[in-house]
């Protein structure tokens, strides 16, 4: 149902946490390297092929001068989530997020925070309980515990628990 | 089914890009004006009620310190597309893309590019679009008028009109 | 008397400055966890009921796409002191500052350097010393340790004490 | 009671809508040229003597390498609002907005958005609305015009009247 | 010899500094619309079947978040000289230096300055010269234009003719 | 006594402000238009031969990548004074001020701000003024008058001119 | 044939991978310690005699207020490739790319990724590629290679090996 | 001779170098520690002080908000050598260099680069030396160590030492 791809192995650190939310939600997905630059044609096939897969939602991560979410968003039209690296070579984050985020009128890319994969997983599972009721009851029972994490933080530094974490 | 939401007014001439495409492509929609600032209260009502109301989608657009999205995004399980509108007294867009790409883990904004609300648009369509066969036949013909409009651009040029439009 | 809030508990390492300095100056605070993203009704709850509380002042910190100063200002007339907070998904803090700083017109929030809770505890005693002179008259003797340590060093340094700190 | 100073007259276009704001909530207020750079011991004098003349709260804007705001609040121990105005020499405002709010643990300055004059004047009035509940009293009535002209705005987009302004 | 091509008709008013300029040196060059966003196919045929056309040096000009020349360098093994074009929706220009020149270890783009289209005419012209005396010497023409350019400024200086230009 | 440069007519716009403030103080300079990048020998030659024809210190203005005043300061051990230029390629002027200032560790330029020729014919003065008592005396009067300038301006002011210059 | 040249020994830990590629493809090269700043005469002697000495592309990497490229650029007509070194002291990186970067119309130098000197390594292949065939059939090869060690790593993905690398 | 000052004791890792400079071409110095936030009067007397006591130079450090070249510049008609200090609570340095450097016109503050002490003692030597032939001669022979250490380098990597220091 969800497509997540990544321009290198080295990403996988950071995409991780949209798998992992995927997981838990119960939203089956694939995860795949599929580089812009390295490998061309296999991106034109993974997303010109994607919708026929059954695929619903694709995420794709890249660094730096990153290409991927926006050729894969050039190639379909299912959503495309794009999840801006900081990779090594990065310059702070700052060529990611705008090759990622500046697409031109016509090819949106959903783009989320600087090594944002989490949110990207969310976003994902949100599109889906745009018309699927379990999912979405699911991101409401999410959202819960965001909330009830708080309280206890809230609860421990009312005891005194002032600690930092 | 798509809610559209601006944070002043003067938002309008970029979010009308949003509503337009949506006309286009025949998605009903609401549009309507929500400060997260100055009516934050009718905020809390708009975001909690929208999925309710048959809302599927969330475009929210604001400029400088821009709150509306990701306040929209804490309060509904909805997908929310966040669209940064370069004001008046922005530093340069950067605050507004900044305050709405930038969200912590929990709460996804689909971010798109600043005064993208084009993108927008067309990004609600392919949420829709995932499971709506006929949003998702107009977006393949949206997305083939693009291509037209490059070829016959590329014909022009080759066929001497190197007139600069 | 002051209100100091931050949107989760790893904001507490840096936020701890601002309670330090109200301890040292004798001015009564209370501190606490507040999400504008996670616990959205929490800080409204916050919000509207400081002043009844008894509160005059309110700090905020948070970090990344920071909406809580700005928020709790929407909702309160009381002065809010925001303070950016470089978390670790923050794009070397820009996103911080901008997303505090750069609030429209009509909700003021008063922000501070990045990290600087030191500052946002002195200027909340600044406020409430605009009519408590025992609170002005401990806000000059910290002025004057300023400088005294200033002269200290200044000292040091003349007598070859040369050494990096 | 409220002392808005500026570096230069050309500030005045700016800073004006600080005394506007004043004028309309009825607090007293002076409004000076007071240069940093280049009448630094009229500056001193000000900010000196402004607690003993009965001034509470201090708003002052600059532009470029603006150091008034700070060096006005290394001077007296009452709250410094600083506005950052985008003067023509500017690098897009950033030289003015670092120079204000990265004030060093110990001298801090409230400051505003780029150009946020307004705010400085709102905020100015909130310090003193600490304790003052009559000016605390004007400031509730702004904050609801605030929203009223929102769901004005908002009427007038549900009516049809879709015009930008 | 030379394949001049942009994501869309309105860089063209940029990049046709890069075709005057090889006119003046006699190098042959065609000019086309190509976008990666838009027409990604048509991009693949034309990058895979440039060098077999008797291309042998390409130059791409495209503005945003600017794809087409580091996806036409990953197509082939030609040198491929980037031009960030400042287009109306860039973020200053920032976006399509960032997305053009911070390409990934083994995708080289030879980047040129924001807009500097002319800058691009040049080098494609210097790499022909390695091994073609004859634009090597158009080459070495052409730059002591330059001088010769400088040395009549200067002249008309010390005559007297400081009229701003 | 001073040399002024830059490295294109177009800079003279900006850099007259240095001649006219010599001018004004009657300290002798000349001035020309040396590029670094077009009349690099010329360069060279106007740097090494600049302490014998009697010039004390070296004004350089360049924008964009501007190379001039750093490699002057290689080829002299005179003060050399930078002005950058926002130029109109300029990347609003960021290229211009960190490729003058950023100098490496044994060859400093005197970099002033964006713009800033004025500042570089005062501060030209000043070091000149450092062992002639005749131009130091020029420099305080000058300083008098910018102080009577700002409180003319308050004067005005208080009179209630409060016209927008 | 390919002259790879940099400001100081300490860049040569960047620039060692141009060097390497070089080897690999079998191209020979220089490689030399050439200062714009510390020896001016030495660029000039390296730049204006390296097309005689049957150079054909030049590499130069410099960091900080980077002169280097730019300067050599103006002193041949042969290639020159920038890469922008992240020195010690340099603000992020940002001085060393906009000063190889931004340079005037008339003097182009190809400038590639901060610290990207494998990338100038292969782009300077590149260019002797385009009219020697053993070259550009390397290239291909090297190019197959990237997308080999994708298909190896996708392989990977998909056997379960989800180690970070 | 020279006037070296420094906001904090913690600004004298990196100021130190203009020291050692001084020392080494035999310039005398004094060094001190005057901030002005913390001791603005102790500031005022220096800067109004500084020719009297025979110094011809100052060199101000400072970081964040850096105020002290700045308002020492306008209390004194000396040239002031402002080096930004990249402190701990600076952003990326950005905050310093940009309240340095962007002084209003009539008050120049000669910046060097972020953390540039070393050249800030060079310049003030420079300066001594436009009418101090025996500075001037042991600066010329600095610049020669300059070069000989470059040709050392280059020698060491002829020879094959390609170790990265």
């Amino acid at each position: 149902m969800v497509g997540i791809i990544m321009g290198s192995q080295s990403d996988l650190r950071v995409m991780e946490a949209a798998a992992e939310f995927l997981d838990q939600v119960q939203v089956p997905y694939e995860i795949n390297i599929v580089s812009a630059h390295r490998t061309p044609h296999r991106m034109i096939d993974y997303a010109e092929g994607a919708r026929k897969r059954g695929i619903r939602v694709i995420i794709a991560g890249a660094g730096g001068a990153a290409h991927l979410p926006g050729m894969v968003a050039s190639l379909t039209t299912l959503p495309v989530i794009g999840v801006p690296v900081k990779s090594s070579n990065s310059i702070d984050g700052w060529d990611s997020v705008l090759s990622i985020l500046q697409m031109p009128g016509g090819i949106p890319v959903a783009t989320v925070a600087l090594d944002g994969a989490l949110n990207a997983g969310i976003l994902a599972a949100q599109i889906l309980g745009t018309t699927d009721p379990v999912v979405a009851d699911r991101l409401e029972k999410y959202k819960s515990t965001l909330k009830d994490r708080v309280m206890r933080s809230a609860e421990e530094l009312r005891r005194g628990d002032r600690d930092v974490d």
